[in-house]
């Protein structure tokens, strides 16, 4: 096997055409069994093999320098800079991340799982390289799904404003996660159907040099056409068509099912999933919105090209006009969002905590300040999302919960959330979002009759002494763990289910404040600037005890749930022995 | 006059096409009325005056919506929809807000103040319309410096993919702010210099229908095009070539100068200044910057737009290549300022609070996650910055101070100020943002020696008892007058600068809970979210009072600054009075 001896890239240039493209089959081939086995971006790395052994036969990394959009396209990258054993050998398939990674190596320059942003980055390595009077080729890969958000085009606009040697490799799959949308694709498409040829040229109309390659899995052509670019002094555009999930069937024939996920079988293409709950909150969501939807054709749902979020392919036939995917783009899905809301019909924008604060300026200034309704569903929004650092859903309640003129909520059962969906989508007074439960449904079996146009009136869900515990959302169970354990001690707390993140019940705590001598708050994102943070503002001239419990501010990455929440004391046994202590102490 | 007469965009329809280019004159001598003695957006709504008239007399507002982007040169549009008197009557200039506001009219939609979002905005509302099924026209209008902002590209993607009516004006006068950057603007150019016959054609590259008009000044052309569009089923550019600053000479000569400001002479075209101090924050930074830039040649400034932040054009000129202006594009300048980083040169971004919350997301992912190191320096960062809805310099400490990896800095004086920034300009270890003071400059005379590696450690200002004080910032003064109004009182606070806004000296609080029974922490933004809200979280479960001070969350508009902080409790006398009556009680 050659993969196992190519230590760098240098190793790979000494190979003849034939080894390289031997090492495409190896690279392939260690490809197809860890992600059947152990998941991850399947169709993204299988389409760009050949690429990935052409752009480091050609370049020179580390000198040269790659930037890769979202990096979730690396793996090959991966293994032939160094890691190919964690491709090779199952029991050090954890020992490198789904993206680039500059802790793992010298040639992964940036950690990025966020779209669109390799252009801007490549661009300020440019500019970096020519204030210092070095040469080197900065190369930015960039799938076609990418280019639908706002940044990479700020990035082309100034890559061509720079005009020194910057190589922008657009990989284009003809598809994004979804299918892709916006005027671009069009043009993308008459772009690969005239060999690039095509008289309108989206990036020669931004003033870049322009080169189409058909066979963009073609190793040899892919050579050529990296060696004729390399070191040249002007910015170019290398518009290279490839195929998604190349070399395996069913990801070619299925490039949604197999952008990403796993494990799956090779031989029958299905993904091996362990039994999964009928039920679920995204299972909830779906159900209400198409039955919804159905009753009331205004209602319209709104996504940023994550719409499995929302619906499957089939679904979104279903649905019609009355689902709009917009693109990798949030700033517009925000911004679209207020248009719709002023146009007098109901959106629902679904969207992933972490990619929610893409659109931090749309949520204030299109939504909040103009004081449009609209229902925002974040989702992932939890220490139990998704756990590489770079899609962490811990920020949220930080950044979107200040923003005047905005009711966030946090449900804690099926009931609740969707009395709140129903009340949300159908009021036009605010601009609501609901921090979507993560983790297994619970259900009261009683429908909420809660009148949520109160705002910020808490739920006592149990009347006790001395101390209140405020469980916020997903964290409300383990307010309750809390109560029975203090039960057990003979202490009945008071449990409180504060259903608001954005503003205080501050009669309740008026009142707290004179009958109990604690308050505990528990949140399911970090502590900083965060809901624990403003009760203990709001009692902090009173005499009563706050405790707030969080995460601490940090990009955590790949870590174990448990572990991270016993780190930050969040464990029934502190959380009783501190209660215990402070009332002792009182 | 005719002017005075029109009360709605119905009276305009009445009118001759001679009466309506005197209203055309009319609203020109109006507005330098105005703008001469009252300043304002003075450039781009000289340049709009025959547009605006065109637009009233052809589509009939408000059942054909318009969308102005920035809505900075809607004066006109105000003129034409009964707001006349706000510009002919000096008496009554401040009635009307400097941008559109659905309070003031029906034909203003929406409060906008930052750039680049009307096209998503008119998508929104054309989509809302296609789904109640009803017919009008949807007009957003645009400049070609908004065009460079990523999410101006988003709109025109999904506004060819709804490819519905949606009739995108470019009001291209070939400037932004400052000068144009980016490729799209040598596109832009060919297009004039061809009368829209270019063979590249960015517009028509994202499959829009596209129209050039170079006669953007001529009232008749404009009607005419209009007229031809109105009720089109498909969406369309207009390309239209307008004069900034056009009937006034001085503005049309020099358009950045004139792009807002004033008051100014019609007869000399110069502002009349009050006499302005000669050194001010701004230019502390501007000196500072010269003389670093010219010793160190990897320190580069980078901008969005607003070049005159830091350089006048003189000074551009000067600094050469280690000043980059990436036009209207807040988040090209984040992610491009984390490529500089990485690529080893010493980048200084500086922007306008309430502009920074448009690079949310590139601040944490691209710069922050990355630990790569870097200056923000964060202007107009206070309730003293600028006072309009959309324009407000005090959320930035919520939003920014808990993202993790970064170190917000607020210093209080001079000597400070300039110490903060060499160190963050020369360390490699930490992304730093720093909150340029806002206000007159104080000045200790004495260079600050502080270590600021040592992060986190506040300064004792002076030591007493019972209470300390933590002001941070441009509110440190504050602390320093309710300790001279308490020592008069017979009592010595202990006085802080805090120093750092995004984490706390938890060793000093540590003893001050033990030596002191009340902290009182001070803030220039909304208390919620913010840093005395963090020292209570800290400090909630012991037996010391904190109280909090700072803004209500809101956005308030046009407030009078004494005011609103006598609002919030932030007077002498109210935290004096607050003090006394904690200590006497406690």
């Amino acid at each position: 096997m050659l993969l196992e001896q190519i230590k760098g890239p240098q190793d790979l240039k000494q190979l003849t055409k034939e080894e390289l493209q031997q090492v495409v089959e190896e690279a392939r081939t260690a490809l197809l069994e860890k992600i059947s086995q152990y998941g991850g971006h399947n169709g993204p790395n299988l389409g760009v093999v050949e690429m990935t052994v052409a752009l480091h036969y050609v370049f020179d990394s580390p000198k040269d320098q790659f930037v890769f959009d979202v990096s979730h396209q690396t793996y090959v990258h991966k293994m032939l800079t160094g890691r190919a054993q964690a491709f090779l050998d199952q029991a050090h398939y954890n020992e490198v991340s789904g993206y680039t990674n500059p802790l793992e190596s010298e040639h992964d320059l940036f950690t990025i799982g966020h779209t669109s942003t390799s252009l801007s980055l490549a661009n300020g390595l440019a500019k970096a390289r020519d204030l210092k009077k070095e040469t080197s080729n900065v190369i930015a890969v960039i799938g076609d799904g990418s280019l639908s958000g706002g940044l990479a085009y700020e990035g082309l606009n100034n890559i061509s404003e720079l005009g020194t040697n910057t190589i922008v490799i657009v990989n284009d799959n003809d598809q994004s996660i979804a299918e892709n949308h916006g005027g671009l694709y069009k043009n993308l498409k008459e772009l690969r159907e005239t060999n690039g040829q095509a008289e309108n040229n989206f990036f020669q109309s931004l003033g870049l040099d322009y080169r189409y390659l058909e066979a963009g899995n073609d190793l040899t052509a892919l050579i050529e056409l990296f060696e004729e670019v390399k070191d040249q002094k002007e910015p170019i555009v290398l518009h290279i068509h490839t195929t998604k999930g190349k070399g395996f069937s069913y990801a070619e024939a299925n490039r949604e099912k197999f952008h990403a996920g796993g494990p799956f079988s090779l031989e029958t293409g299905e993904y091996l999933r362990s039994s999964k709950p009928i039920e679920t909150y995204s299972s909830l969501t779906t159900d209400f919105l198409l039955q919804k939807m159905n009753e009331d054709p205004t209602v319209v749902a709104v996504n940023a090209g994550t719409p499995m979020i929302l619906f499957s392919p089939e679904q979104r036939q279903q649905v019609g006009s009355q689902f709009v995917d917009v693109g990798i783009a949030e700033e517009h899905a925000a911004t679209m969002t207020a248009g719709l809301a002023k146009g007098g019909v109901k959106p629902v924008w679904a969207v992933h905590s972490p990619f929610l604060q893409r659109s931090y300026d749309q949520i204030s200034h299109d939504l909040a300040l103009n004081r449009l309704s609209g229902t925002i569903l974040v989702t992932l929004a939890s220490v139990n999302g998704m756990n590489d650092e770079s899609h962490l859903g811990i920020f949220d309640i930080p950044f979107l919960s200040h923003i005047p003129n905005l009711v966030y909520l946090a449900p804690t059962t099926k009931e609740e959330y969707l009395a709140m969906l129903e009340w949300s989508i159908d009021q036009t007074d605010q601009l609501v979002a609901i921090r979507v439960p993560v983790g297994p449904v619970t259900s009261t079996g009683e429908v909420d009759q809660t009148d949520y146009s109160q705002l910020y009136k808490n739920k006592v869900m149990q009347k006790g002494e001395k101390v209140a515990i405020l469980g916020l959302g997903n964290f409300y169970g383990l307010a309750e763990e809390v109560a029975t354990e203090l039960k057990e001690r003979q202490l009945t707390a008071t449990v409180i289910n504060p259903a608001f993140i954005s503003g205080l019940d501050t009669e309740l705590l008026d009142e707290l404040k004179e009958t109990h001598q604690l308050i505990v708050t528990l949140e399911d994102g970090i502590l900083e600037g965060g809901y624990g943070q403003m009760v203990a503002g709001y009692l902090g001239n009173e005499a009563i005890h706050v405790q707030t419990y969080g995460l601490d501010k940090a990009f955590h990455d790949r870590y174990e749930v448990a572990a991270l929440l016993a780190e930050n004391g969040l464990t029934l046994e502190n959380i009783v022995k501190n209660i215990e202590q402070t009332l002792t102490e009182a």
